[in-house]
């Protein structure tokens, strides 16, 4: 299949743009976020993240390395790990995804003088990495496992995608179009047969594709996925695995190994299946996904459980205290849940998509936008630290939210996501339009048939339940609406009620995983969605070791947890009653559930020959939201209560 | 105080030799081990383990690295990672225990050669290794943080001491004594305030001090002791807490970070408060252990969860799947171990001793010698795999035993202490002799008033409990013999029968941690010590979320596991039934639980607003000894059981 070129999307931005497949993303100029939970962190994003970003990066000497490769020093004032050009790349594309959004001259000037760096640092040939191939450096492509440089690559043109679709083509692409040439021409047919340590140029040559045209990025993209999966890297302690390396991409069963990368990896080829019709592929991944989804993704929607290799880890390891479940993991994965949703229209896709958004993404960032948690633990046994504004934190991995990590890829990552979010609340079918999720928004787009419609969205969910609708345009006959119904409102058992839809005043029957109300609208038509918010009891798998005997409270989309407070119990001694259900209905009401203290003091040796026997005295739990925890000071923090 | 010096010990050598402490340990001459569990062990340590160690260290180039810094190639030919002069030391140290324990010539002259290779490659101011400060490589302490350099004289030293100990003093003394006077020379009171990443020259000095009556070495022991806990390493992304440089050891609460490191900082720390009459040092770093083995310690007595970080990890973060317990962590904290019951005579490090023998150290060595678990899981949920003979396993960690590793610290680490167990059996306080671990042994010693006694041992502990002491010698007036009673053997709640005595036919009463029998003993004297064999369940403290609602069934001092079977159920879909009690009384029989198999199978989506609810078959579950697992080809284990 040949792909087109789109480089004017007057729809106002997408981040991807599959040429076929079950539905038609919206851009961000047909779906706003217009107030309500998501839009106070769109603007703190747009605001605070990105000039914190810009900060850091210059402070560090991150975007101070892009200079023309035959400038004296060139290498020897190179600053940071072999990644960070990914990181101005990311910030870059969140800038361009804001400037979508939101416009901006400053922004939009700030980010033509970024990519006349880039420009220049590039070389004449079209490589571009500000960590090799300069005198002084080491050579080009001489550690393709942890060298980065393919994965800088694909960063640069997410960025030149992003910014084509929401301002057209501009400098930037032309630095992307010569970059991406230049890896044609050195990983071709006849080039070496070896794939980067980090995927990420897969979904971005495919992307770049998409907005050029050009027929050989698409087939560059196919070519370092057929590559992957021979043990081409060289052996390292964590196994050809951690690279998604271990076996080819249509027959592995799971996805392993280091999080992101093996998640990035799906989504490009969900990308090249798409683009080349190759439903194999495309099931092979989705397959893999589903079964990650049953086997190793915590209840937040988080991923990775090892801190060691940033990996899956094995089917069921899934601790809560030594939960990794990495953020970028987290944005990874709403990438290959909404490329899988496009092509094959399958609801679960998208509610994967909102449980990580309020749980792993909103959790990780802190309410400045200034802060970000990198790792994402379901249960902190001693309170988090405090990390000073200007302390930068070696390497990755655990501890609170901080305002710089050393591998500082949250950033990027959250306000690309968050700046381009409107995108993922719809898509049109046909001429049915397909709401997944729900926040105060105006959707103004076009049916497959051209006609041009119009509807508002109020409600102040995920606080409560209640999604209004309003038609604010349409055209002449019948066309759809389709309410995703997540599969969380489906369930009874804890009491909770069903869903229902009242339209225009009369009731509709709900039941499966949407809702379709199909009829003539006129303007001013209303469609009220009403989820049942109260609060509920989720028992795990009992394959799940770290969690046995454990319940989690969960309310809509939102896992809760109980954190300390001064006046509270130690979280380790706190024994809940599933049997009672838990309290607080009304709307921001707290919720709260019946418990015990358990006083058992520890002994000399913590294994004994009979069950330990300490006083229980009953006390009542309060719970807040899991993405709210802390935010207050330092503090300990579980999701997983043990069961009395 | 002064420490003496004692080149010729004609107790045929001792791993730790205080000049003052609650008992006088006995040496290799004064307790054998003459059969059984043991004996097999050291007969292949002897043979097979010291002779695949000298293979691999020659085939990989590390011995070849001793060569003398102004050779022509001495830097661009020198092989392995910077610590791996370390394990040639620590082979020599084995050899050398092993020369104690059954002389060989052909050893004796092995060490020998190894010796003048030492001193070939040491530089004339006694600095010596072969990684640093010559042309072409890093200056000498340049990287104290990683560079091990310390690290690697403080093995030399041991190495040296054992030497000494069992054969008296020869070149490998000459070197070691160079390299501590170089020691001294740098760090002395008026060098650097700075310490080596990782401990070891501590405990190192301070034998060596002992050895040769050099005060110097002891005060420069101290010193480093003093520097650490003041953040003078670089700062890292796993904190100073991982190189126990966070505090100063005398104001820590717990041993914590890297766990191999902190064993043997705080073994040395024992040494130094013992030569210095330091009893506040010495209690500190008593009740950091206790606090360990309350709260950071596996049943089975391996020590660190994290493999990251290869560290303690918090207190009652403990996963059975997730464990680290690094086998060089329990040879460690059996140095401390032992270093901390001849400093204060309390009977429970003992206890510890014998569980980390029976269920780390016995579990990580192949029954060939030739192969060696790196970390000791509790639970294997997927079958290990297999490597072949002439593999070596990059870097550390998880998987299967495997001939070799890069990083390959557990043969020399086994290899020392296996070659030297015998001194680890008994010791003498007073006129007591004071027996700690059980074993097929001959024990012939003086008492402090120098009467000459001793003791035969017959026993097949721990497959049976009996043990059957007689006297083999004896003088006049009467004396004592201490047996240990494990704490394990207290234990009355699941039905164990307590612990019987018997001397000469004739019952006597049994109760606390030990059994002391004193009288004008005849040779021909019998004891009959009998302990309750009988399997029992064990329950983890509800701290440890890791394993809440499971047991573990222990024999004796073995914990015992189910490992899978072609024919037997899938490991985690059992659930055992504490209520009855674990069957197979008598002596090798297996032993078996009553369980139930859960068939609940795997949903889409593992969390749900129910328990799940599968059907459950009774069926018998087989258990065996945990350090007999993986030893049958790959399979899949678990020691702790979910309860019905």
């Amino acid at each position: 299949m040949t792909v087109t070129a789109r480089t004017a999307d007057l729809a106002g931005g997408r981040p991807v743009v599959p040429s076929r497949g079950a539905m038609r993303p919206l851009g961000l100029g047909e779906a706003r976020i217009t107030g309500g939970f998501w839009a106070r962190r769109q603007q703190t994003n747009g605001s605070a993240t990105l000039e914190h970003g810009r900060m850091w990066m210059d402070k560090l000497g991150w975007t101070g390395s892009f200079v023309p490769a035959d400038r004296a020093g060139a290498a020897a004032d190179r600053r940071g790990r072999e990644f960070t050009d990914s990181e101005v790349y990311k910030l870059v594309e969140a800038m361009a995804w804001e400037t979508g959004r939101s416009p901006q001259p400053g922004r939009d000037r700030e980010i033509g003088e970024l990519a006349a760096m880039f420009a220049s640092a590039q070389a004449p040939d079209g490589y571009l990495h500000t960590a090799f191939g300069r005198p002084g450096q080491r050579p080009r492509y001489s550690d393709l496992a942890w060298g980065h440089e393919l994965y800088c690559t694909g960063h640069l043109l997410q960025a030149a995608v992003a910014r084509t679709r929401t301002a057209g083509a501009d400098e930037l692409l032309e630095v992307a179009r010569r970059a991406a040439d230049h890896v044609c021409a050195t990983f071709g047919n006849d080039g070496p047969a070896i794939v980067c340590g980090h995927p990420e140029i897969e979904t971005a040559l495919a992307e770049l594709a998409r907005v050029t045209g050009e027929q050989r990025y698409l087939d560059q993209a196919a070519l370092f996925l057929r590559r992957r999966g021979h043990r081409s890297l060289p052996p390292h302690q964590f196994g050809w695995e951690y690279f998604s390396d271990d076996v080819p991409i249509r027959h592995a069963h799971t996805l392993r190994g280091h999080a992101v990368r093996a998640l990035y990896l799906a989504a490009g080829a969900v990308d090249v299946a798409v683009e080349t019709g190759d439903d194999e592929l495309l099931e092979a991944v989705a397959d893999q996904f589903d079964r990650t989804l049953a086997r190793r993704t915590y209840l937040t929607g988080g991923m990775g459980s090892r801190h060691e290799d940033e990996a899956f880890g094995e089917d069921f390891v899934l601790p809560a205290d030594r939960a990794y479940s990495e953020t970028c993991a987290g944005v990874a994965a709403i990438m290959l849940a909404w490329r899988l949703l496009l092509a094959t229209g399958r609801a679960r896709y998208a509610d994967v998509i909102e449980r990580i958004l309020y749980n792993v993404v909103a959790t990780s960032i802190g309410d400045d936008g200034r802060s970000f948690f990198y790792a994402n633990t379901l249960h902190q046994r001693t309170p988090t630290g405090v990390v000073p504004d200007d302390q930068e934190q070696l390497g990755f991995g655990g501890g609170p939210r901080a305002p710089w990590f050393e591998v500082s890829c949250c950033l990027g990552n959250t306000a690309r996501l968050i700046a381009s979010l409107s995108a993922y609340l719809a898509a049109v079918a046909g001429d049915e339009l397909r709401l997944f999720q729900y926040a105060d928004a105006e959707v103004r787009t076009t049916l497959a048939d051209g006609r041009a419609i119009g509807v508002s969205v109020a409600t102040s969910y995920p606080d409560s339940g209640g999604i209004r609708l309003r038609i604010t345009e349409t055209a002449g006959g019948p066309w759809s609406i389709a309410l995703r119904l997540p599969d969380w409102a489906a369930g009874a058992a804890s009491g909770a009620t069903a869903a229902s839809v009242i339209v225009n005043g009369r009731a509709q029957t709900v039941g499966g995983d949407r809702v379709v109300v199909r009829r003539e609208f006129a303007v001013g038509d209303e469609i009220v969605l009403q989820l049942p918010m109260s609060p509920r009891f989720t028992f795990p798998d009992p394959r799940i070791d770290a969690v046995r005997g454990c319940v989690a409270v969960e309310r809509g989309p939102v896992v809760l947890c109980a954190e300390s407070t001064e006046t509270g119990p130690d979280l380790d001694q706190v024994r809940v009653d599933p049997a009672t259900a838990p309290a607080g209905e009304q709307d921001g009401e707290a919720v709260a559930v019946a418990a015990l203290i358990d006083d058992t003091a520890p002994a000399a040796w913590p294994y004994a020959d009979a069950p330990p026997d300490g006083s229980r005295t009953p006390t009542t739990l309060r719970l807040v939201p899991y993405h709210r925890w802390g935010r207050r000071g330092p503090a300990t923090m579980r999701i997983w209560l043990p069961r009395t």
